[in-house]
């Protein structure tokens, strides 16, 4: 559609977005200065500034103090809801499959496992008390020594807490839906929510953000058989470094004819 | 888990959006002045500024010049991938679905509707030349005269020019599937990539946006029985007004037992 005159600094932004994606700043390098932008644009270093901060925002730059600005090294991940669940039977961590697909370096870091205090809005759609604790299994995913994702699976401890392999990092083949599956709880059905915001401070911090880089946070939700649900993983996943895909087959009815 | 101190302007924000959510400050109040804030807090003016700029990004409050801080007066409205095309069925057009759930007043305004070059992103998709056009059915939506959504529908146009109803704003019951089904394009599978990204000046404009509020992009794509994709609609939803829903069954097989 028609598109109103762009800011100056937009201009320059998006030259240099395309400059990245036809590889003149291969990922990884550092960008020229503001400096030298300023003079091959004829415009003020101000100018140059608020375009970096542009492309900072949309996560194609990183800005380190005093290390410059480097063009971003991590290609867009593409997460497949159904595909990763088909993986996990092969015996990889369903997050870790979009980062070999890509031939990244995949590794999961634990940050806690163990008996908590259910969050209120987790023990509404478990079905729970908040009262009753629940096994939390929070993880950080890294993709060759990039953050690219918190993960917070909640189950009920009531249902889990005899299940010894579910309180180790490495839940074994499967992964914990392959445990949950041996002690008669394997999730067959899958919701997931997906809503965007900006990152907490802590967000921040563990996943390396900028406050103006927006992230998903999905709150996955797996069912068993019997309709019961038995995990809730909240992603937090910065959005510059995903695309989520989804699918589903409907039949159409003709109706009013 | 463990959270940093918060920055000051930080801390006010949230007090902010605390009493909104309480209900101090009602959908569509005015905010008090800076001012006011200012001394509240016992903090300088460039501080509650900050914060309102937060509050700003993430669509809890409008500014407008002149007219001073008001707080949002739309929900955030839940798109469920699989019941919008179940109401479809019922002759509600899928895209005025979610807003009527919330007792809001739904409008649909169309942009453009006819033969366009084909952009190359969408041929590809559609798994035509480039060289081919296609049907264009733009169309931006409303809630209760807030615009909510832009999305460009685009169909084969070899495959549905002869199609009247489908030219005409009003596609008539079932909406443009309804239609599709009619001449033997029925979709009955759906695929959805959705991303993130800043707003382009023209979206700002039409979907009244700040530059730092995220929209999603969902490439919505559906496919007739025979596999053949028979549309592409790219949705552009500001991230702070939505959260999207999808569901899923999987049987998840044990191995390596």
């Amino acid at each position: 559609m028609i598109e109103t005159p762009r800011a100056q600094y937009t201009q320059i932004a998006e030259t240099i977005r395309a400059r990245i994606e036809e590889g003149t700043y291969p990922p990884g390098s550092t960008l020229p200065s503001e400096e030298d932008f300023a003079r091959e644009f004829g415009v003020t270093r101000p100018t140059v500034n608020r375009a970096i901060g542009q492309l900072r925002s949309s996560g194609d730059v990183k800005v380190r103090r005093g290390a410059g600005t480097t063009v971003r090294s991590l290609a867009r991940i593409h997460r497949d809801s159904r595909k990763r669940y088909a993986a996990r039977q092969q015996g990889t961590g369903a997050g870790e499959v979009e980062a070999r697909e890509l031939n990244l370096e995949s590794r999961t870091e634990y940050r806690q496992i163990g008996r908590v205090d259910t969050p209120p809005a987790v023990a509404s759609v478990l079905g729970i008390p908040a009262s009753e604790s629940s096994l939390l299994r929070s993880r950080v995913l890294y993709a060759n020594n990039e953050p690219t994702q918190i993960a917070d699976s909640y189950f009920p401890w009531s249902k889990t807490k005899d299940c010894k392999a579910l309180m180790k990092p490495d839940a074994g083949t499967g992964g914990s839906y392959g445990r949950l599956a041996e002690i008669g709880y394997g999730p067959v059905r899958f919701t997931e929510d997906v809503t965007g915001r900006t990152p907490t401070d802590s967000e921040q911090r563990i996943l390396d953000l900028d406050p103006t880089q927006w992230v998903f946070e999905i709150r996955h939700v797996a069912y068993t058989a019997t309709d019961l649900p038995i995990e809730v993983c909240i992603h937090v996943m910065p959005q510059h470094l995903w695309s989520l895909g989804y699918g589903w087959e409907e039949s159409i009815v003709e109706t009013g004819k």
